[in-house]
């Protein structure tokens, strides 16, 4: 079954934003069976917009697109679907109290602008916005099913998942099957190494990598004749993929690393204290981003300035003279102090450059001394990672989280 | 001037790999004063390439195609080309020779699929690849004059900055020109009514928005008869747009907020502590993202237990159990206590409910008391903000770090 996802908007087209929404909706579709044979991005004019959705009513039998829905005047879509169709562009009367109440709740009021977005084609099947403000709606073009989303990402896809998948599932037949799995604690050149030779083992699988420094994710894609053989064939080269990649993966697609860490402090009964300085906080963001951190995080002492170090966590002011804020010494005194002041049975703590200042040639940018605290004791780890400032923080994170993790078990 | 952009491509399609080729394409052809009106992007499939090729032909006057040029089977680019323009597919000898050159410079020996890659459609020109051993090629496609790159990021720059730009710059002439806004403290319903009329009161001017949660960007566009004359245009408006949105714009494109506060801390000079709950990190980490936090920043405290708070920032024990520890009060006294600890000018303390568990009926998911704490005593501000855990955390501290930007001036 062939579909099609037509993405609008200016900024698209001027290249200003990359477009994600339509590798996430054909990624999506593939999965559910369709044949995405076209993606089309049309900037914001009423007479291309209308253009394209008359080209593709006739190519394909569904076409999912995202945009043009906003409150704004270069939110076009609605008027260039109507005028396509040829009906008149109404307001729903249910749409407008849901976006009042929005509003409302919000401490505003409701404004013309904000009005326009309960206006849909005359006859149009209105999809609710779950996460959002504008509601999305479908209609009949040609010879095809067409869906109209927001062009944010988390609300086209929150409405996509409930509300476009049960009106589509059934024109097409899904006879793939793919796992995600979440790996960290090796570059994609090595994940690769270890995995040569599965798809041959394995025909009709395929292995995919996706860097998300630096995280790589693993897809173990399986082709065959139905959705439930296809499943089969992914089960077994997934046990083959995972016995080989033991001790990186860390979850399945929905799992984050920081979400783990945080269910297996909650296991282990254990509080965690952290003191950072190069990483600014970005730690205890990391964890608390997830529901549940007050479970086990008891403080995170970002201790940036050297005064924050001896005040709040009692180093002594000769450990950072004689050693450096970045060295293994302040490292261990900062997890050894936050544990101390804050009474937690594990503490984390990371000193380092982040740059792109500050290197010398004995600590060049990207060294970081990360320690874990505990009553057995105190280990400190000295790393060398490579990027931007804003890599070094990130990787410098997942060390730091890796060792808790690892600490917890 | 208008042309499109085609990506050529079944990983496209299937969604596993984002379109940045495109992005990339539209932005530099935008700057090179194109109108790109299309993006495409279709699958591996020669009569949909062609299809593709025949229909913009007769659309635009420049198309710039990426992909399928590869040795391998599912390469179809060359061989579709040649049969939308109804020619032989022809092999070069120099384009071969070059090939052998570099494939036995790797210590390799040149295979038939190599080979491939010196085939074009007759009468092409030719556009040598300085970094790969794919050469693109050129040829005219109905009324545009349409070039074919590789699909390889950094090849197609090379190939598009040496040997395209020259082809094509005389066909545009840059005509537009436009200043990007950012905004923080208004929705984008609002934000729109505010700049309600300017699009008439100036033509040739379009005003596009883009929300990047909790900000908008605001993009003034203007088009004239030249570059000089667009920019001149672009710039009464955007004065008209500033003055409008005067209390909201904080920077231009490259200014981030963060990074403004910082400044703002910086021309100031002064020295800044944070202690922070249910942000859990988030505030330093934005503050620290950038380089030269170290500047103004002295502690973040992240306090998430209360005995955090008690221990560390020394707040009466009473004051939590009376208020609960999401109130103004233990705001204030989060805010004074790190003040005090780190011995700062300004302190800014978060402590709220970010959800999705922990609401009342008092104070529901998305209450979040913000205190700023200075020598001239403490101010406590209450919000409610809307959305899921993450979107909480994000408003809220944009808020706190909104107040500490005004407390600077």
């Amino acid at each position: 079954m062939t579909c099609a996802v037509l993405s609008i908007g200016t900024e698209l087209t001027r290249g200003e934003l990359v477009n994600t929404n339509a590798t996430w909706l054909s990624s999506a579709l593939t999965d559910l069976g369709f044949d995405v044979v076209e993606e089309v991005v049309v900037d914001d004019d009423r007479m291309r917009i209308g253009a394209a959705l008359e080209r593709l009513g006739k190519a394909v039998r569904v076409i999912v697109c995202t945009g043009g829905l906003g409150p704004t005047t270069d939110d076009l879509t609605t008027d260039a679907v109507a005028a396509a169709l040829g009906v008149k562009v109404v307001r729903d009367d249910a749409s407008l109290d849901a976006i009042r109440r929005r509003i409302e709740k919000a401490g505003r009021a409701l404004n013309p602008s904000n009005a326009k977005q309960a206006d849909f084609p005359q006859g149009a099947d209105i999809l609710p916005n779950p996460v959002g403000t504008a509601p999305g709606f479908g209609v009949t073009i040609g010879g095809a099913s067409a869906f109209f989303m927001p062009g944010v990402p988390r609300e086209m896809q929150r409405m996509f998942e409930e509300h476009v998948v049960s009106r589509i599932r059934t024109l097409a037949t899904p006879s793939t099957y793919q796992v995600r799995l979440r790996t960290y604690g090796l570059p994609e050149s090595l994940v690769g190494d270890r995995l040569a030779g599965v798809e041959e083992a394995y025909p009709g699988v395929v292995i995919g990598y996706r860097v998300q420094f630096p995280e790589i994710e693993v897809k173990v894609l399986a082709r065959s004749t139905s959705r439930e053989s296809a499943r089969e064939l992914c089960d077994r080269a997934t046990t083959e993929v995972r016995t080989r990649l033991a001790d990186i993966v860390y979850g399945e697609v929905d799992d984050t690393f920081p979400g783990v860490v945080g269910r297996e402090m909650r296991n282990a009964g254990l509080t965690l204290a952290i003191a950072e300085s190069c990483t600014g906080g970005l730690v205890g963001h990391m964890l608390t981003r997830e529901p549940g951190a007050s479970d086990f995080l008891l403080v995170d002492a970002v201790t940036y300035a050297n005064s924050a170090k001896t005040g709040l966590l009692g180093i002594d002011e000769e450990v950072i003279r004689g050693h450096g804020a970045v060295s293994s010494e302040v490292a261990a005194a900062m997890a050894e102090g936050v544990r101390r002041v804050s009474g937690a049975d594990l503490a984390l703590s990371l000193t380092g450059i982040a740059g792109p200042g500050g290197g010398t040639a004995q600590k060049p940018v990207g060294t970081v001394f990360i320690a874990i605290a505990a009553a057995r004791g105190t280990t400190v780890v000295d790393k060398q990672f490579g990027g931007d400032r804003q890599q070094i923080q990130l990787a410098a994170a997942y060390a730091g989280l890796d060792l808790v993790r690892r600490a917890c078990v």
